[in-house]
């Protein structure tokens, strides 16, 4: 049996791995993206990559199946084109056609949300589910279905946009023009607006020492710092926590009412805030749901965070070959 | 090619019609259910009408490849059995098991608005669109989602509960236990508890007159009434529906968030008040999803409202055969 290549692409990080054909990763390599070289510099640098991963892992290129690609932002995975990507600066980049003249392999390409969710489901804490919705609450926050194994897509692979799903109790305006984004309030940049918001207004909070003089935020007020005042009994940060959690779960439950997974992931960044936004969540979820869907849906938390995205692009790209 | 049989069965009446492999009705006759004389005697019925249906349309038993059946309430597609139908007063009924004894042909048994969904989506309104989600908003509100001409089950075939995610802005206790389910607002019986409780708030109304002495409504109040009372300008009426409305398409803005169908097709009883709940209906999607929905999501009404539970039952049926 041939191995399979998975790659996350991350604006931070490229991740690299050789996986088996049982969806067991047997060789990683983590690089940084450099995407200020632009696009065919990374492909290229990603092309590298895997013969290095390859060769570490004392096979050969013979014996690759196929390469699977995840990237950032809107991904036609038809055509294996990354349409738009903000973070990594890419418009309309032909993933599949470049990276596959390098290797001369096929090569598949997909949003990096539905790989991570997809190696989640099948490999991770979705693992022995038939119907696995996964979620990453991350700098933004989307979802993706995954039922025997295939995901999800509906009209123009755009199913899951759980982050832009508004409710009239969020008085942010998000990036998509919407008002009211689930996204703008359960996220990293959600948990930090929430409380330089709150801090502007006057709130009382240890939180308040990491504004600058002029009110504005340092780099410090991160959804890890709000996490630790949440720890030191911070009113605020207990407040924020509460609130994102509970928004968190509203949707959630809309999700699991239309969706009856049998298992909801939780994973992204932000789950590391672990019970401080999991426990309002699942409350909230429990209030929000028929008891059918709270007695029979178990809500788990990512058990391959770093992984997850790797394995999946790996399984999704195999499941395409034919 | 043989034909298919497709039955719809309802509360008050049973429709049972002669389907070509094309999708179209060739033959169909309507009688009542007659729920009082239980479920042995309503199968039994079913099968005779069957057999009346088929003669006919000047063909024989031996003409029919299989029979559909769509039952309200809460069943089990694999097994073919109505776990429960309030409405039909039955519980744990093996429709299917008892019809294919009557007839000695397969029988397929799945809830009457996935089939109604199904008809339209393959040869109604959604006809030519690869992802429909359809609704029916009626005694009651649920959805159903159709891709490729495949129903969208969810774990538990319990996907598309549209009528029961809650919203804050919904006061009403829903027979399912949860507050603010979307049910209680848009459905027929839905209307008619918003005029009673504002007409017991005191607003000023033409449809006070549907009251009886005591404050109760009498059977004159109904959705039909409200809108007859929209189209005379009672602004009660027009708040309801505007309300219903909005509330609907809030509802109808996460489904489409979260399955991204290209068509969206409305039927059900109070599809009829038509443009009154449908324009505050769409205003409100154009203002919750993101302008990639807007553009590319047709939302449109039901074509084929009295056959098409008839229709879907058997398109349903053949697929289910091997």
């Amino acid at each position: 049996m041939k191995v399979r290549i998975g790659v996350d692409v991350g604006g931070t990080n490229i991740v690299c791995g050789v996986v088996s054909p049982g969806g067991l990763l047997i060789q990683k390599i983590k690089q940084p993206t450099e995407t200020a070289r632009g696009s065919e510099y990374v492909l290229g640098k990603i092309a590298g990559i895997i013969r290095q991963a390859v060769e570490l892992a004392g096979l050969t290129m013979e014996d690759v199946e196929c390469v699977g690609v995840g990237t950032p932002g809107l991904v036609d995975p038809s055509s294996g084109v990354t349409v738009f990507a903000g973070n990594l600066g890419w418009h309309n980049v032909p993933v599949a056609d470049i990276l596959s003249r390098h290797l001369n392999l096929p090569v598949k390409v997909d949003n990096d949300v539905r790989m991570y969710v997809l190696g989640e489901a099948v490999r991770g804490a979705g693992r022995g589910y038939k119907h696995v919705l996964g979620i990453t609450v991350g700098t933004g926050l989307a979802a993706a279905f995954v039922e025997d194994g295939r995901l999800f897509y509906g009209s123009r692979s755009m199913a899951g946009e759980l982050g832009h799903i508004c409710f009239n109790e969020i008085p942010y305006v998000c990036s998509c023009g919407l008002t009211g984004c689930l996204e703008t309030v359960a996220s990293a940049t959600g948990l930090v607006r929430q409380a330089l918001t709150r801090l502007q207004d006057g709130a009382d909070s240890s939180l308040r020492g990491l504004l600058r003089a002029d009110g504005s935020p340092s780099e410090g007020l991160t959804a890890a710092a709000i996490a630790e005042a949440y720890d030191a009994g911070d009113s605020l940060a207990i407040e924020i926590m509460n609130n994102t959690g509970v928004l968190l779960g509203k949707g959630l439950a809309y999700a699991i009412t239309l969706f009856s997974p049998d298992c909801v992931v939780i994973g992204g960044g932000v789950a590391a805030a672990g019970e401080r936004l999991l426990q309002p969540m699942k409350e909230q979820i429990r209030r929000s749901v028929l008891p059918q869907y709270d007695i029979n849906t178990a809500i788990v938390t990512a058990e391959l965070p770093d992984d997850a995205g790797v394995i999946g692009s790996s399984i999704y790209a195999s499941s395409r070959l034919n």
